[in-house]
């Protein structure tokens, strides 16, 4: 039958469309480059709804973007409430697509108008048996995962609840993605969520930086930025539970990892580097649980 | 002879001076309050050094916040050059001194001018055999550990040598001191040190904050921000030996702790929070890593 699972892009925002265009370029390469069908969903934007010059400045942007990159075939569906998520039209569409790009704006809108509809059900099939590619930036990336941050202050001190989780769109399983990461000095953010709920792994993406996985198969790091893993799971120490909301947190003992552009982690073989393949058993569990299927 | 060992207290730079001044009121008490004496030196400014002007601001700044937050006696030193960081005069009134202030500027200045000069070993003794406070913000801070971070770039990408690390004042051993750190973005460059000196925690402390520390005793938090410790010590996985000056870091396994303002520990009891003490072998251990006098 030829099923595979395809790849998620998950982007922290930013990503260059004009110039080297490093992170669209692997989106359009794992969608089949000449080859490829690419939809574009500006459902995340509240703009592209309501102002359609907006609307048509997204469309013109990606469009000319993934032409650029040398892909076949562009398209932008402005899918803005339940009815148009529904339409057999956009989910054919979509189906058909051998890659979906997820534009940014608010999470939330993403979730509440695409969750469990048509479209949504043919972007899971297209990824989960027909290879597509999923990808998605900034608020399209946040997206992409089981448990999803809502939007939450960038501020230095991490805080009881300061990033609320809700259900995502169900790609990977163990993890929480923000982005903005370092641009936006996003750790205190994502440590709170670690505090709450250890058993996700924190994952902050930086701007212009993607982190591409092929889930239970391989992991990679494009771009110019890096991506940072919080795992909360060993942690020693934490007030959390004899804090208010909204009072400062002490944590210990969360593991930090530091994955930087080209970094590359394939489970057959382990890290590879200019040096060698590297492997430990740490490293090993660390990968796999990032890049766990929903 | 009532010998012990004075409190340092490391500030992350624009803390407060006007308002509330939690920050600036701990030194004041740990000084002695009505019975202090403070010394404020402005040897890390090259303006405080050029211009007379900036001279006179910086002293009647940080006279004036420790006059409001009730010290007795409060003095500024200019000392610019290796002959005034000699001068008699000046060695005994910071021997003389409940505690020093270094303000702000460049870390570099503050030891090339003060370094084993005799204003140097006064506040050594002054801080190891008379109970002196020690304190320091921004540059000031940096100056306090063996190991001191130089300038660097707060750049988003973590890359191996950003953050050149050089001999310091010694009052801690075991920690490379940043500051500014949230608000600036500091996490790359100080995991840029973790990647290079595994032996040595990074700290990196946020603006009007300021970590608390009598070594080998007690620590605690004070101020509106917190401090985030990097611990390097089981890494399991570094690029570094495999890039290039200037190239992108991998780094996996780092512990990463977060130390809110309120956090206190006692090397007796524990960490104190609103519940109970707690205390566990791991967290002792780093505690007791982190407070270790040099």
């Amino acid at each position: 039958m030829g099923e595979r699972r395809g790849h998620l892009v998950i982007i922290g925002g930013a990503e260059d469309r004009e110039d080297d265009k490093a992170v669209l370029s692997t989106v359009a390469e794992l969608a089949g480059g000449k080859d490829g069908r690419i939809v574009v969903l500006t459902t995340a934007s509240r703009q592209a709804d309501e102002e359609p010059e907006v609307a048509r400045e997204f469309a013109e942007l990606y469009e000319r973007a993934f032409t650029g990159c040398g892909v076949g075939e562009v398209r932008t569906l402005h899918i803005h409430d339940r009815r148009g998520a529904n339409e057999p039209e956009h989910a054919t569409a979509v189906r058909a697509a051998t890659g979906v790009f997820m534009t940014g704006g608010d999470q939330s809108r993403l979730v509440s108008i695409l969750g469990g509809s048509a479209v949504h059900r043919a972007m899971r099939a297209g990824f989960a048996r027909g290879g597509a590619c999923i990808a998605g930036t900034s608020a399209g990336a946040s997206a992409m995962s089981r448990h999803m941050p809502l939007g939450g202050p960038s501020e230095p001190v991490a805080t009881k609840g300061m990033l609320p989780v809700a259900p995502g769109l169900g790609f990977l399983r163990n993890v929480v993605l923000d982005q903005h990461f370092s641009q936006r000095g996003r750790l205190a953010r994502l440590l709170s969520v670690c505090a709450q709920n250890p058993f996700l792994l924190g994952v902050g993406i930086d701007e212009d930086t993607g982190l591409v996985v092929q889930p239970g198969v391989r992991l990679e790091v494009v771009g110019s930025g890096g991506v940072t893993v919080l795992d909360g799971r060993d942690m020693v120490y934490t007030n959390f539970n004899e804090v208010g909301r909204g009072e400062a947190l002490a944590i210990t003992d969360v593991r930090l990892h530091l994955l930087p552009t080209g970094f590359r982690f394939d489970v057959k073989t382990g890290v590879e580097d200019d040096a060698r393949p590297k492997r430990s058993d740490d490293l090993n569990e660390l990968m796999c649980t990032l890049m766990a299927g929903d």
